[in-house]
């Protein structure tokens, strides 16, 4: 039997660094895979079906959210967006660790539909910070830029939603306490269950 | 104010190899101290008051008994040992890390008096591992082997109440879940309230 592998959900305001720590958890933890969503919007040229993206039809996509299969989902722009329950359940059982990047609104979904997940919420070490790293983007404007401001300190509310809570202040030391995170969750008794009962059949 | 630090109960049962993880955790990290039990046996040569043992009289450990200042104790051959409340709660005030090496019963007792506590179990990563390491000690009869096996064996029974449990098949691995389960638990949403406060008042 394979060990059931760990949802990991990483949230966060906009600008707190989250979408970097994944990517670099994922180039080096080889059992850990970026959950793939499904969109209705057309695919964008060299994107790959089942890489990039899931390519639903909005029948389709509309269907599954009739059969309670997204995880959580939203409607963007007249596309549909969404994590497909089915899909991760999938890769879970076959023992892969998936991590999702998702904004805070669709971590507390997720955290209603899917409550095995581990939910972290990413910080930034100050407010100060977070306007340099959306100003330094460039390209948002004045207005934008001040919005993004208002909902990243309404957020910060959420955070006691989540598990655990990272100051990223250094990207080295914010991804080795995730690593930290995912090794501690992988010995929680909750999980140990069967090794513990194939040690007393001996 | 200084951030409380955490008390790490590593427990599980004899032959596991609790002591050598211990002490090579507190080897490794700075701010970890192994935790010092209060007794009313005698001090042996060498021994230091507040390093080896806070050495009462049973006079003394009666009344903190009565006070309720220990987080467990227990009589053993005539002898009071157990973990004084207030000395746990002077080092975590300062911001140390406790980690404390106890016996199933112990660990169980502490749970009741302190349940912020983080409780790691230690597992032999097979019940034949386990008699060869309690055999290889040399100092015990077959009896006393025998009857080591079977309290191991009903101890296993207890593993789910803890929050964590490691199987140490090798020590190097085991050392490092013990560290990630600090770090980990260092970044629990419950435990960054003041910084998510403070940012908020920027």
């Amino acid at each position: 039997m394979k060990k059931e592998g760990l949802v990991i959900v990483i949230s966060g305001p906009s600008g707190a660094g989250k979408g970097t720590i994944c990517k670099e958890l994922v180039k080096r933890k080889e059992d850990l895979t970026i959950s793939v969503s499904a969109t209705t919007r057309d695919p964008r040229k060299n994107e790959v079906e089942g890489k990039n993206y899931y390519f639903y039809s909005e029948k389709e996509f509309e269907e599954k959210i009739n059969q309670n299969d997204f995880l959580e989902y939203a409607k963007v722009y007249g596309n549909y967006y969404g994590t497909p329950k089915s899909k991760v359940i999938e890769e879970t059982e076959n023992g892969k660790d998936l991590i999702l990047e998702i904004d805070i609104q669709g971590a507390l979904q997720i955290k209603e539909s899917y409550s095995k997940g581990i939910f972290i919420f990413i910080m930034p070490p100050s407010m100060k910070e977070l306007r340099n790293r959306i100003t330094s983007r460039g390209t948002d404007s004045r207005e934008v830029i001040l919005k993004r401001m208002e909902c990243a300190y309404h957020e910060l509310n959420y955070a006691f939603k989540y598990d655990y809570v990272i100051i990223n202040d250094d990207l080295e030391d914010a991804v080795k306490v995730v690593d930290s995170i995912l090794i501690a969750e992988k010995h929680k008794a909750i999980r140990k269950k069967d090794i513990i009962e194939k040690l007393k059949e001996e």
